[in-house]
């Protein structure tokens, strides 16, 4: 297996003024190209410690790759450090120098000279294209052959430039990325997907990753020959099927496969939430078109919005208090009809810290779900602390609204999401 | 200045499984502390890259930290990476075996006999207190006399053990931190923060950072002397004043300070959201006991429930659209009159990407303000992507509310929040 190691580089990262994302981004992608990432460091905006930090990326690695210091001043160290450390001189690089004066022309910004200074690389560097900037990406190898990429800094140009360092990998490599299937699942916890799937057998070339979070697991299953994905993938969706979202892009949300449907059906949704105060809401506004399906929502945290708005009985919330089966309920037939939605989803809960007693503790959860020809409640005891519930409880909700979107027969669905109809 | 290095351990990094937050925490507490952290790096579970790890750190700088791997499995190898580097032998420590059982026997757990695992710790080495988990921190001296503490990877158990680092480290270096001063501002951007500022002239042993979000700009100030930092803290004061809402308290949010100020004026808020789509509630609501201030909240996205729900005029959005002072002002208005809040905020807006035409850019926004005795209404065109745009569009619409809570004259507060009244 080829090795990788990861350079960060930046006084910003080394005193926490932001959080390295980049790393993150580079491992997870470097391990999809069936790269074995074995070391990463972070070191200052400083020639002799980036000429350091590329010593011990290429001789504990394959391919060193950098991200940052690649800007126009002299606190921009990369090109300088990596100079030092091969013992080359800088070239002026004429192409480059056209790019980036196009860069400025293109958006009528006048250029400052001292752009200029990145236009020089170390001799033997051939430039990457950055589409978001005017830092090129540069590539080399070292005198032993090793390879070095630097990329630039801000977020969005690192993943720019990312994508020529996958195709030269890809070539200069002769590498055969391992095939990868993704899943991106809802609903079930990640151990007990880990306990299902440990069941299983697979041939010796595959491995199986998790990427949980508290919106879902996506599981990445790789593998060196089709055949072994093939029989991975197939037992696992055997398994898992039902709760399988997406398959293989791993940037499509739930919210967006529940939109999709909607739209197609022309159905609509609306939303009556207390505890998660406009949470879930504004995921499902996150995605762009919602207009098309999502009428709207009444955030009814006060007892008050609750009687006023969405029309629930006032003595029910002194009999059964505001978190019960029967204000969920309410809530969702009265938000669905106030709005003239087809759907109406209903959340209120306890997220905590306090306000819990011993019948009805932090994490409990009753979650609505008005549909046109049944109106059924869930109720959840969620662990962690307050925004922990809030998140998990929106999920819940997105999830028992895909459920039914998908499957229709929400009832006899086996959720695996820890709640119970009542 | 004495120097510190941080590495991180743990195959979930390096395949970008998780975000490293740690590192981040981590840099900025030593770096609060006066330590200048110059080196950080991340290595597998595996006793030789850890051996090797703990090398390049104590190398570079006087003190190492790590974090991950004190687990008790056998894919847990940071105490015996760091035995092997310093070339002593494991010990069984009884008081940690104890602290273990009694961690079991408090929850009403069995105990694995694996547990006792974490009781092994290396010779001369004294272990810290983990009041979250079974994971002991451990402090221990190089025969150079180098300093090493080894932290547990849950963050929550790192930031519990970190406490005794921090004493640790000052008691044995003597350490006078330095005196910091924290602001956090809301309504001005960083680069024009950061350009007032640079016309100040502070004595030498002053320094000034700033962590930037899309919530506001936090300003650190530290200095080696009291006087010092007074002179900088009221300089630096004297200028951005009116845009401190909080003092020394990095966790007090602007949502927190202003539901303090509601609650002691018996005064309520309710929100109209369009773009932001209960962005804004939501974060009303992650405030604990936000119930004694916050009414409720209406998600009008489709025009209809703007209509329907808040009384906007039909003939206003078809006149004048969906976006505008008009709307606004309405949406304002009949949320407030609706829920019967004192005050009553609405955002209405362009989020893109698409959608936007030229006199209604992607990025427009207008947030109308009801307050008992008036009705504003500002106009924002703001930058970046569709989380941004509505990320911003709830922090401004959070800075109008708090300015006029605290200053009352709203109209003629400086607001340098890129916005204008219409």
């Amino acid at each position: 297996m080829h090795t990788a190691s990861i350079i960060s580089i930046g006084d910003e990262i080394l005193r926490g003024r932001i959080v390295d994302t980049n790393f993150a981004y580079l491992a997870k992608e470097l391990f999809l190209l069936g790269l074995n990432v074995i070391y990463h460091s972070t070191v200052p905006d400083k020639e002799e410690w980036v000429c350091a930090a590329f010593g011990d990326a290429v001789q504990r690695a394959e391919i060193a790759i950098s991200t940052g210091g690649l800007g126009p001043t002299p606190d921009d160290a990369t090109r300088k450090g990596l100079c030092r450390f091969l013992n080359r001189e800088m070239k002026f690089d004429a192409r480059i120098a056209q790019n980036i004066r196009k860069f400025f022309e293109h958006r009528g910004i006048e250029m400052s000279e001292n752009n200029l200074a990145q236009a020089y690389i170390p001799e033997g560097a051939v430039p990457m294209d950055n589409p978001e900037g005017t830092a090129p990406g540069i590539f080399l190898r070292t005198d032993d052959n090793k390879m070095i990429f630097l990329l630039p800094g801000p977020p969005r140009e690192m993943k720019a430039v990312f994508h020529s360092v996958r195709t030269i990998i890809e070539k200069e490599l002769q590498l055969v990325p391992p095939k990868i299937k993704i899943f991106r699942t809802i609903g079930v916890p990640e151990s007990l997907m880990e306990e299902w799937i440990s069941a299983l057998v697979f041939p010796d070339d595959v491995s199986i990753s998790y990427y949980p979070s508290l919106r879902g697991v996506d599981i990445f299953i790789s593998a060196k020959q089709d055949d072994s994905l093939n029989n991975a993938q197939s037992q696992i969706k055997n398994i898992l099927e039902k709760y399988i979202f997406a398959e293989d892009d791993e940037e499509l949300l739930l919210e967006q496969v529940i939109g999709k449907i909607l739209r197609e059906r022309n159905e609509t949704v609306s939303t009556a939430e207390s505890c998660t105060g406009g949470m879930l809401s504004s995921r499902i506004v996150d995605i762009p078109g919602s207009s098309d399906y999502f009428i709207g929502g009444v955030v009814s945290y006060a007892n008050e919005a609750k009687t006023k708005i969405l029309g629930v009985w006032d003595k029910d919330i002194e009999e059964f208090g505001a978190v019960s089966q029967k204000v969920a309920r309410q809530m969702a037939v009265g938000v669905c009809e106030k709005f003239g939605a087809t759907y109406g989803i209903s959340i209120t809960g306890i997220a905590g810290p306090t306000g819990g007693i011993p019948q009805k503790p932090v994490g409990l959860v009753y979650i609505g779900f008005a549909a046109p020809d049944e109106t059924l409640i869930r109720r959840y005891t969620f662990t962690g602390g307050r925004e922990a519930v809030r998140t998990r409880s929106a999920t819940a909700a997105l999830n028992i609204l895909w459920v039914h979107l998908k499957y229709g027969d929400v009832k006899n669905y086996s959720f695996q999401d820890g709640g119970e109809w009542v």
